[in-house]
């Protein structure tokens, strides 16, 4: 671990080192290779997110807010697939894209796709996939990560050359534990203290404490870009960049918070290694086949 | 405890039983009496709370932000008068207008006494008063209450006329677990099931688990009222009716959250003994001498 001298975006470390400048670029397509305009994609390049009203029309949020609980029952309690609350509510499932074809057909929407495509200018297969649910009153939060810097740690990532779709489920407010990112952070890697403990997805999932800034690499990155909130109507869809830096509070309204969540990995960007993990997570945490997604 | 028939509100009972109409008026005060006019008093009268720019000016916010650690480290480390957080960091100090000049010049200032005296239509005093800092990272946030049922129930305070003053020191964003109040609740009183445990408040100041509504009151609650959310730059004071639902999330964003939160009740609502609890509660939580507050 961390012994890998071609590797650009050391982390889990025994000391802190400084930021490192992202090398990628933040977009790959250009606006003749489809939906974004020129000025989304610059909006996207610069703040490492873009927010699409009405991905999904509202014909779809019943039948997609009942797959979660639907997929949830039917698999065994201990798939390991299923993610439960401390409380014991389902949280998550992993995979849904290929346990149900509704959510398959939702990654394969004119809205979707081709948005993927474009931001990442290759073919794309889905990396990760879940539907999440943050319950009313109880909702715990997360706390501030860049999911590049786990999938590189733990995964194999290589390259900063992923997207993460969020597709809201409920109306999102200010005060139900929507989403806050700090723009343009994408932009930075913040390199992570702390070795990865064994199978430290099996904890991760519910609170992460490993591969987390430290408070002073925070407070510096938050003064510097401030924070944005995702808000927005059941329907609209948070597109960010892998290595934005993001969090949410604890939701003790009533109003629950689900989505459907997608990560578009660019087929050129496929996985090796762990580069500071001793193991590979499981194959619904990270998808090891190439399998590029097409349209309905 | 519950046994006293003049209760016109019962709570921390063994049962549920239906939410109760208000008795008492929404403003006792008219708007020839004080600073607001007809408007403002109509409009804290429907939603049960009142926000009001540059209660103080920006003059006073260095100092006042300094007197939390300033009396904080002052007391001995065991003054009861010292609420911290789970982590050690000081998140209130109680009778901050006993122990500092600056405060008691905050209660005496034309944009506050006034106010609190039209409000409840006669001369008040200070029920209770502290210095509250919920730090970035890790402060934890408030479940939904009413202050009132807790003042009733363990204070003995007869009658809905006090006003809460929750003086901002630090900018409220939506995101940096601001207040949330469901606008109107004032106007019933939610009885709570659940005896009182004997020293309640040495918990109950940390993380409320008593005095708190069932899941299913506030849904229907929340689905009547809706929430707002109090945001506004340091020196914005909230003004909130003692019967007001209200509640914060966590707060994961490096901004600290500080306000000097003033309560002010009627000399005409003194305390009683309580109504729901073995014995009083210590005097730095509930004021049981009546000494009018009176403008500097």
């Amino acid at each position: 671990m961390n012994t890998r001298t071609d590797d650009h975006y050391p982390t889990r470390l025994d000391h802190a080192i400084p930021p490192i400048p992202r090398i990628e670029p933040g977009v790959w397509g250009s606006a003749d290779q489809g939906p974004l305009d020129d000025e989304a994609l610059q909006s996207y390049a610069d703040g490492g997110y873009l927010i699409r009203p009405r991905t999904v029309g509202p014909e779809w949020l019943p039948p997609l807010s009942m797959e979660l609980n639907r997929l949830g029952a039917e698999l065994d309690h201990d798939d390991p697939r299923v993610i439960r609350e401390p409380g014991g509510g389902i949280r998550s499932v992993f995979e849904p894209h290929l346990l149900s074809n509704l959510i398959a057909e939702v990654v394969g929407l004119e809205t979707v796709l081709p948005v993927a495509r474009q931001l990442l200018g290759s073919d794309v297969y889905i990396h990760q996939a879940r539907i999440n649910m943050m319950p009313g009153f109880t909702g715990s939060g997360f706390y501030w990560h860049s999911d590049f810097e786990t999938w590189h740690a733990e995964d194999g990532m290589p390259a900063i050359r992923a997207v993460s779709c969020s597709i809201a489920l409920t109306d999102n407010y200010p005060f139900n534990g929507s989403l806050m990112v700090m723009p343009g952070s994408h932009q930075t890697f913040y390199p992570c203290v702390g070795a990865t403990p064994d199978d430290n997805y099996t904890s991760s999932l519910v609170s992460q404490r490993i591969g987390t800034p430290d408070q002073d690499t925070l407070v510096k990155a938050c003064d510097e870009r401030g924070i944005d909130q995702f808000t927005g109507p059941a329907g609209t869809a948070l597109w960010f960049d892998a290595n934005l830096l993001h969090g949410s509070g604890s939701n003790i309204t009533p109003y629950p918070r689900s989505n459907v969540f997608l990560v578009f990995n660019s087929v050129d960007n496929g996985l090796v290694e762990p580069f500071a993990a001793k193991s590979r997570r499981p194959s619904f945490l990270a998808a090891r086949d190439i399998v590029p997604a097409g349209l309905q």
